[in-house]
């Protein structure tokens, strides 16, 4: 149902003409950086304040029309979609880093800001924003508190979850809940800003984010591990967590055939280990000692290499050589070579992680015959991301795997998501990680905030 | 209004003769560890089963009659009175350790488990559970989580929020919402656990946690800082952050007043550094490599003294050096002495305390005349724990003091609680730190989740 010009004019009133994109502007966006789709919508909007913020909801709300939020478009699971008869309200002129306090160590940004922005404004303070993950130039804070971002460093810093002190989220109805709490520790009453944290903008619209800066590391150690088994990933873990106690900052693991494919051309990088081991694990520490650090860290690997939990190391020299060992973590564009590939983000107890993948590989061989499964991701917090590609990856096929990725989860109290959210993509796999009584619960909240259901319809909520 | 008989013989039926109290059994108890105030009851039920809980509330629920869960009574807000026609819910002898997994890190445990146990449990699994404060014999891990309490290690290692990866709550009607997430990333729809934490028992019955542990420290570093001004503190804390990058454990400020008291006669600590300095500084380094760590404390503290921000510093030599500062630093008991103190735990931005500090002493002159008062607290965290000691220490004396304590916050974004929580002592001055809108939401989820208020009434929210 398109929507009706005079509330296109209400709109214009509140946001200027400026404020204001129409069908073929609209056309001309596309839904997602990955998926280049045109958006649709019945306008899309660019409020410069929360007050407009407030007055486009208000608006929408007496109307009953459909409200998406949308930051910098690069989730990965269709959270931000809308239809012509919504109304997208996009964050991007609420850009502007407003304050930063060097003393109290904290940073209140506009919801808009990118995630690099914030971390170079932090770094113009001498101090740290630790969330960061590839699409950190375009990604918004707004959308990285909304989807609970995580990326590389989460092992050390955590998610986004835990860099936001406080926010300011702006209601269904148009109320402004300011909750921008600047202090770390805060006991009074219910801690409102987490209901808005990985909501994906179905209980609120965020618009302001208070978040805690860290003091800069000086200085890292990082290098690159092979080793011959899972369990002695796990036994890594432990180790080299014991040892740079509270320094770890990734633990980034890269099954073989992941390995195999970012090493050899057509990718860029050259393995910096051979291959032929059944595991590779890229190590960083970040400190505040370069030297003992580094001293600290090659002792630590030294014992375990001693200990037979890593068969060969190759420590970086430099922070080109760190660079570089990212690089060939990252560049996770090498599985869209051979067709259009399935990728997930999961989560699941270490000890059963292995038992799922050769699970999963069965299962595929079963259904697909030929395929390409890749396994690499944070397991230092459990995360693995898998990525699946099968001959004809058509609709049904991505049932298939969807199936044989997610149903496995439920038996072990896995999650069908560790940080990419939910979206429009997997509301239908919910169930595998919630129950029904946490389902209720949770629309029992959606009920107490957006009682008309105006904001971002059908998204992570199971129909 | 006394309970209906009948109601007492059906909750005998759910939990048994031996899992309830009448009459003097529940007078023999006593609020709060700190208040031996007589308990007041109804009956008092004490389930040893999620399974009871539920039946106790479902059958609370259809009477509309008062629930109060009560965990190890060591809360000092107020938290846990009843009133006669009220049914306490004690969760005591649901105190299993349920399971520890090693490679996963996490523990299970009913809520009713001590703090105490629970770091014995994660010691023998070679592991740690790092949440810790004085009451750790009889706080439980249900009250910590109800309370998200917080303790000497917030600087390091968060709030017990920041520990919790999942949990069972009983609902109101009795619905068992079991949200019992043991991954470490989970973004699979709201965060319902942040529900419970902190929430004080007015939204659901926690009955079971998931905690993170962690790799357990090996040794620590210890010393003990004397500082001319509180903006050598503010820089003390920057600079070891800084250097300790990710070990620093522990910044507990005393300042000089409540120094005095705690290290002369009758208490039992001598002063480790001399009197007559304005601030003194506990600082704690827990690592992996206790060489290195020794050698980077002793370093970035000596870089502190060469920059002029420490006049004097002593560095413990033994753990017996570790313990005693921590007994000196723990001994508030002293600040009773000269009668009833008033104790607060605030939080402000480090930049407006000595104003703050400045003003309270002040207004506390101008009121009182003579008194005392202490300042001490979790400074790393922005945590501050004031005592006030007045000549005739009163209720109406105590409206003054609190006044004087909780409206100069209103300004500065400031806490009335840190850690300690509301309960009934603070509900009042709840104002002063959430705004209109905040509380109108907190109802609002109070209203979805106990629409009949039977879950710890009067507590927390605001009448």
């Amino acid at each position: 149902m398109p929507l009706p010009p005079q509330l296109i004019d209400r709109l214009q009133g509140i946001v200027g003409r400026e404020g204001l994109l129409l069908d073929g502007d609209v056309h001309a966006r596309t839904t997602q950086g990955m998926r280049p789709e045109p958006l649709r919508a019945g306008v899309l909007v660019r409020p410069k304040t929360t007050a407009d913020v407030s007055a486009v909801l208000k608006l929408c709300h007496q109307a009953r029309v459909a409200v998406v939020p949308q930051g910098g478009l690069t989730g990965l699971v269709h959270g931000t979609d809308a239809e012509e008869g919504d109304v997208i309200l996009s964050l991007e002129r609420m850009n502007a880093v407003e304050n930063i306090s060097a003393s109290q160590r904290v940073a209140v940004v506009q919801a808009g800001v990118s995630l690099q922005r914030l971390q170079e404004a932090a770094e113009d303070a001498g101090l740290f924003f630790p969330v960061d993950l590839g699409a950190r130039g375009t990604a918004t804070v707004g959308g990285a508190v909304a989807t609970n971002a995580g990326g590389n460093r989460v092992i050390r810093w955590g998610t986004m979850r835990d860099s936001v002190l406080g926010l300011e989220a702006v209601l269904a109805d148009g109320a402004v809940l300011s909750s921008m709490n600047q202090v770390l520790k805060n006991n009074t009453g219910y801690d409102l800003k987490q209901l808005f944290i990985g909501a994906e903008g179905t209980l609120g619209v965020v618009t302001r984010i208070a978040v805690r800066l860290r003091e800069a590391p000086v200085g890292r150690a990082m290098g690159l591990a092979a080793l011959d088994s899972f369990e002695h990933v796990i036994a890594l873990l432990k180790h080299m967590d014991r040892g740079l106690n509270g320094t770890l900052s990734a633990f980034e693991v890269l099954w073989d055939d992941f390995y195999e494919l970012v090493t050899t051309a057509p990718a860029l990088s050259r393995p910096p280990l051979p291959h032929g081991h059944s595991h590779y694990v890229l190590l960083e520490c970040l400190g505040g000692d370069p030297t003992r650090d580094q001293e600290r860290f090659e002792s630590a690997l030294g014992e375990a290499m001693e200990a037979g939990l890593v068969a060969d190391a190759s420590i970086a020299q430099t922070e080109r050589d760190c660079a570089a060992l990212w690089a060939m973590r990252d560049d996770v564009q090498q599985m869209g070579r051979f067709g259009h590939p399935f990728a997930y983000d999961v989560s699941l107890p270490l000890a059963n992680t292995e038992a799922y993948t050769h699970a999963l590989r069965a299962g595929l061989h079963a259904a697909f015959g030929e395929h390409r499964c890749w396994f690499y991701g944070h397991l230092g917090d459990g995360n693995l991301h898998v990525v699946v590609q099968v001959p004809h990856p058509d609709a049904a096929a991505h049932a298939v795997v969807d199936a044989l990725v997610y149903e496995p989860l439920a038996a072990q109290g896995g999650a069908i998501s560790a940080e990419h959210g939910i979206g429009l993509d997997k509301k239908a796999w919910l169930h595998v990680s919630r129950n029904p009584v946490e389902l209720t619960v949770m629309r029992r909240l959606k009920q107490a905030l957006d009682p008309l259901g105006i904001l971002n319809p059908g998204k992570l909520l199971p129909d």
